[in-house]
């Protein structure tokens, strides 16, 4: 076995996730590893959080990085708040609603499906209905930013008709956070999650987390315990409380939180509403240039994700052909299309760092070329 | 609020965990990131799959990098093996044996505990007569090298009682893989989870996983699904399967992974075995040096962990002025006690790339000087 280092290449990552990462935050990745009690670390921690609850415009005490993906932030609002036997409102428009399902099923809870169309955004009049007709739902669920299908759902208004209902919310915000507007505290989002490999173009691996009290009072009044030891908030609670006090969880990826640091840094000097606002200008950017070269979108124009523009493979054009030619020639990655939209759609992100002019000129110029060669 | 990049200061790691992360792996975190499923970085996988197998001596198809830290590992065992109802002997000699036992709890089945000395190995015999009287025993869960504690178990001798009984294996190798001797497939461990911050000398954040064939089909005739989906690893089977196929799971951490095929590079060039021996000489070294200065190990000689020197703070010594002086003079951490030593013990870590003959000699310059001001 002679296995040498390995070299990635340099590529462009207009996929799903994860987006371009800056050199300038792969510089803080590599920074020195220090112990994750040190009280530097701790420092750094403290300050990450008032990062986070910036970047989610929201007051919550309880917001942290969860060390590991957003599939697992997913499923840590999800064994911290709902217990076995509750009923959960799950709107599912895509492959990330599916998964929350699959969560609310897996810890014994009872999952009332909101079945709406893939491809658009979540229909407010159909929760409001599911909801008048199961006043036992005691949490309602959906997704932001449907990252499989690239619809953007009005958490706002999702949030008043779950609230109407008495309902607590689990938002995942995965790929919505720094990329449209996103306002935990406004809107009264009790419990939301998100990644860090999106538009806060860090890399993967972290989950940043928020609940807000009434979220938090669930979790304190649990009478059963958790089902993973790895995700009880309660337990994790005691790692994050406070400023300077640390006592040990587990050991934390302390360089991969150098790299949230400076992400979270950079979209601060930014600005959140300019950073919005860059998504959408790019946004419009790719958008007319995709209708020049034909392409058309998937979603309705005023229910599209900026940041994941999901558009039709042209007919009778080869999906894997076209990927793999934009891959190899052009050190491009563009997204294949995922669950009822596999094999029929491309997903082209537009999110965090990668939402850039350059990249935006260089997909069209690909994807011209691809489409005359195809 | 006007925060700014985190540059965190050079530290030499003497902890229980993270250890010094090499330049030359911190050069290969910051690599650029690639899509997780980039035909290069699938290949990179592959490689990782083939270095882990080397790492634990295995041949073990289901060899994985989880996603998550060695928590989590430990958690993906016991998630996916165990049943609500099964019962599961575990031997607690510290900290991470006790997690055990949480884990076992929280998922409904029945923990037999094997009450062990903290600061001991676990005792063989005492396993042989819990086995004896509970016929009803499936798993025997155990910690390979407790870090809490700094105490060896024979894992051999435990997993050859275990087989006897008809029990399959489920071990904890966090501090003990690439650091003393570790035979997956000589011992016919069953189950075994690792972590990516201690001997390997890679970041935090990722566990290492290896389940043989037996521990396989007990995941595939699970009649009750994991409660976990980010850990079933039924799912993440079909992430790694074969060569070059990926199906979406979850988005892996590209980065860090790069990290750990670095790190894992390193120690197939070095050799398992030379690692194996270099840190039982520096161990040896450090030992000489403590005895010198009056400090007292905690665990019997013949049942030490050489990576983990745990020694009790000497009489009238501040724990915690020690500790900190150490930190802010020398920027050297050594971790405090943990569990039933907290406040009672240093944890004096030489673990991978900390093992080196220039650490022992500034710890034990250091601890002198620190001695005398105090």
């Amino acid at each position: 076995m002679n296995i040498q280092s390995f070299i990635p290449p340099q590529r462009t990552l207009m996929g799903p996730g994860p987006s371009d990462v800056s050199a300038r935050v792969l510089s803080a990745l590599a920074r020195p590893t220090i112990g994750h009690l040190d009280p530097l670390f701790v420092g750094m921690m403290d300050e990450v959080k008032a990062l986070l609850q910036y970047a989610f415009q929201t007051k919550n005490e309880f917001t942290i990085a969860l060390s590991a993906p957003g599939s697992a932030g997913m499923e840590a609002c999800f064994v911290n708040l709902v217990s076995p036997g509750d009923s959960v409102v799950v709107c599912r428009n895509g492959v990330f609603g599916q998964r929350m399902v699959e969560n609310v099923t897996r810890l014994g809870a009872t999952a009332i499906v909101v079945d709406c169309e893939w491809g658009r955004a979540v229909d407010p009049q159909m929760l409001e209905q599911t909801l008048a007709h199961h006043p036992e739902a005691k949490f309602v669920a959906f997704v932001h930013a449907e990252t499989s299908t690239g619809a953007l759902s009005d958490a706002k208004a999702l949030c008043e008709i779950a609230h109407k209902f008495d309902c607590l919310t689990i938002v995942d915000a995965v790929t919505s956070l720094g990329g449209v507007e996103l306002k935990v505290d406004e809107w009264g989002i009790d419990a939301i999650y998100s990644g860090s490999q999106k538009c806060l173009s860090c890399v993967p691996g972290i989950s940043p987390i928020s609940f807000n009290d009434k979220a938090v009072a669930v979790i304190k009044n649990r009478t059963v315990p958790v089902q993973s030891w790895f995700l009880d908030q309660s337990l994790v609670m005691a790692y994050w409380s406070g400023e300077g006090k640390r006592s040990y969880h587990h050991t934390a990826p302390v360089n991969s939180l150098y790299a949230l640091h400076e992400s979270l840094v950079m979209l601060k000097n930014e600005g959140l509403e300019n950073s919005w606002e860059r998504h959408a200008t790019l946004h419009a950017e790719l958008a007319k240039g995709l209708k020049g070269l034909g392409i058309e979108f998937i979603v309705p124009e005023n229910e599209r994700l900026p940041q994941l523009n999901s558009v039709f493979i042209p007919e009778g054009v080869d999906d894997a052909a076209v990927r793999n030619y934009l891959l190899a020639h052009y050190n491009l990655e563009i997204g294949a299309g995922l669950g009822q939209f596999a094999g029929k759609a491309w997903r082209i992100g537009l999110m965090g760092f990668t939402a850039r002019y350059e990249n935006v000129a260089l997909c069209l110029a690909a994807l011209e070329d691809a489409l005359k060669q195809a």
